[in-house]
């Protein structure tokens, strides 16, 4: 018997357990190096003494246009979000776009015009960037990579290695809108109430919270794979476990609505405005302080506590009284999210 | 009557007068900023007082295999070289895949080890990526973005203004290989001879270069559009004429046989692994010394002068004695060259 031929799933871009294997075993292990192998949303390297963080991500959200943004904002917030999860204020995006013969211009105009507001919104320059055109069908009108340059804040420390059992856990607002929002457009879905993306960007915030809190050990944007699976990246290289409170999860009940009905699971759906925040229990009233301040951060709450047992997994606590093992996503929820 | 709805063309991609206008018009023209402006290979700026260039660029080169490389070779070289270009060292590189679900594992390892090797080749480390995959039809097999980051060399002045009449154009070798060589590919073209993609990591070459001849006030890799369109971009930017002597003009006589049968014209082919050099007349010698130390120069040869006439302008000084106006590349030539 041949061996079958192992294929490109779209599990394998899920952000879950498939892409993390895949990442791992086939990239990683090719381009063999530390900084890689850090897996964090973006690397940390000095040159020329200056501390800085590099990060990259392509944008193939289907369909383009959704309610609270559109590929252009996601493409901008999306890697803003990433260089401030690596504690870095970030200055200079690159913009790659891979475009569709046919699309139409004004379109283009418009998506362009949407990455032009959120980068001034952030505070970021669009300083380089590459066009091409392939025919008609060899892609689904728009693609956009951006990639991004920021200086780490002197006083941020951003690593797993500083995640200790006692710490909470901190979100800040809303999980799955964006997921849900995406859906909803693409499927042409009617809702009882219309879910917008919460689509937006978070280095404001960052950079307050890491000059006011230095003692925050942690921190992610729980995008694809939702904030189960960054959870778990979380405790499997921090070697600790951690605790959810159910009854404390921020979920919109119109959002738990449409999961409850369609078989979706609210803590594996994406984000795209969110952080996750890891701090001593004693810094938690001054983080969830600053962040009642932003606009994005104004529903932040505590969700869970960093445990010694279980060291590598992560748990929720039920309503009931019950303890639920939560694992990475596995395979693909919902494809083309972002 | 309705205005006609605008479309994006293949043309739009070509890297010619079609890119040009639109990149100008829409991006430049939103993102507005001095960095993105100069639309050059990369942008150049300071962090904490480090001189840095930054670009990025997307393959979606058809086929993924041609001979001389491959698109993983294509991504790591393309944007080594863009840094290059910007008088930086390269230090680091990202890597975003899109990837088509039923894409073969054993393909993407194949490209991703051609990715190892030439980055390693080039002394460059992948430390950051993204990977998405796409439901089948929405990709064409795999596309890939880079965008790297370089140190500006303390020596280097790379800028369109320091091109001055009487000053050499010096090219690194044959003109027009890596675009016969994937529409070869491409078409399944049996020709007298294999033509090889010249596709290559330059930064070695360029770094000595400018450590050796810091007078060297201009460099630009020929790709999309090819050197005609390289060359008109500099003489516009620069303000100068620039003047060809067609018996100089590097062409595989194989290269020259395609060309002349399927009416393409090799300045206006795409090149992968070449350098225009623009330095005074006396510091000529010294360039092509260092260059033929290089295998990657070592047909090297001058091939114009900068003139203070016909300011914008590249003329080409034919064999039989007249002068010939070589606009940038219109329309589409080859698409999906890189």
């Amino acid at each position: 018997m041949h061996n079958q031929e192992e294929l490109i799933l779209l599990g394998h871009g899920s952000g879950g357990r498939l892409s993390h294997d895949l990442i791992k075993n086939i990239m990683v292990s090719a381009f063999a190096n530390p900084l890689l192998a850090e897996l964090h949303d973006g690397a940390r390297f000095s040159i020329g003494g200056t501390k800085l963080a590099f990060t990259t991500d392509s944008y193939v959200v289907k369909p383009r246009f959704f309610p609270g943004g559109d590929i252009g904002k996601l493409a901008v917030c999306g890697t803003v979000n990433d260089l401030a999860m690596c504690g870095a204020r970030p200055f200079y995006l690159s913009a790659g776009f891979i475009l569709e013969e046919g699309l139409p211009i004004a379109e283009l105009k418009k998506i362009v015009e949407s990455m032009r507001a959120a980068a001034q919104d952030a505070g970021v320059a669009i300083v380089t960037g590459d066009t091409k055109v392939v025919e008609r069908g060899a892609v689904d009108g728009i693609y956009i990579n951006t990639a991004g340059i920021g200086a780490i804040l002197p006083q941020a420390d951003i690593t797993a290695s500083r995640v200790k059992p006692g710490q909470v856990v901190i979100v800040s607002g809303y999980l799955g809108d964006h997921a849900i929002a995406v859906m909803s457009e693409r499927h042409g879905l009617t809702l009882p109430a219309q879910i917008i993306s919460d689509c937006a960007p978070l280095n404001g915030l960052i950079q307050e919270l890491l000059t006011e809190v230095p003692a925050i050990s942690m921190l992610r944007d729980p995008t694809r794979g939702g904030l189960a699976t960054t959870l778990n990246e979380i405790a499997a290289d921090a070697g600790v476990g951690i605790v959810l409170e159910e009854s404390s999860l921020p979920v919109r009940p119109e959002v738990a609505a449409v999961c409850e009905l369609l078989g979706f699971e609210p803590l594996y759906l994406a984000n795209e405005g969110k952080v996750v925040v890891f701090v001593e229990r004693e810094y938690s009233e001054k983080v969830l302080k600053i962040m009642y301040r932003h606009q994005v951060s104004s529903t932040a709450r505590i969700i869970g506590t960093v445990s010694d047992k279980a060291a590598g997994m992560v748990a929720l606590k039920t309503t009931v009284g019950g303890l639920r093992l939560l694992d990475m996503l596995s395979g693909e929820q919902l494809p083309r999210i972002c």
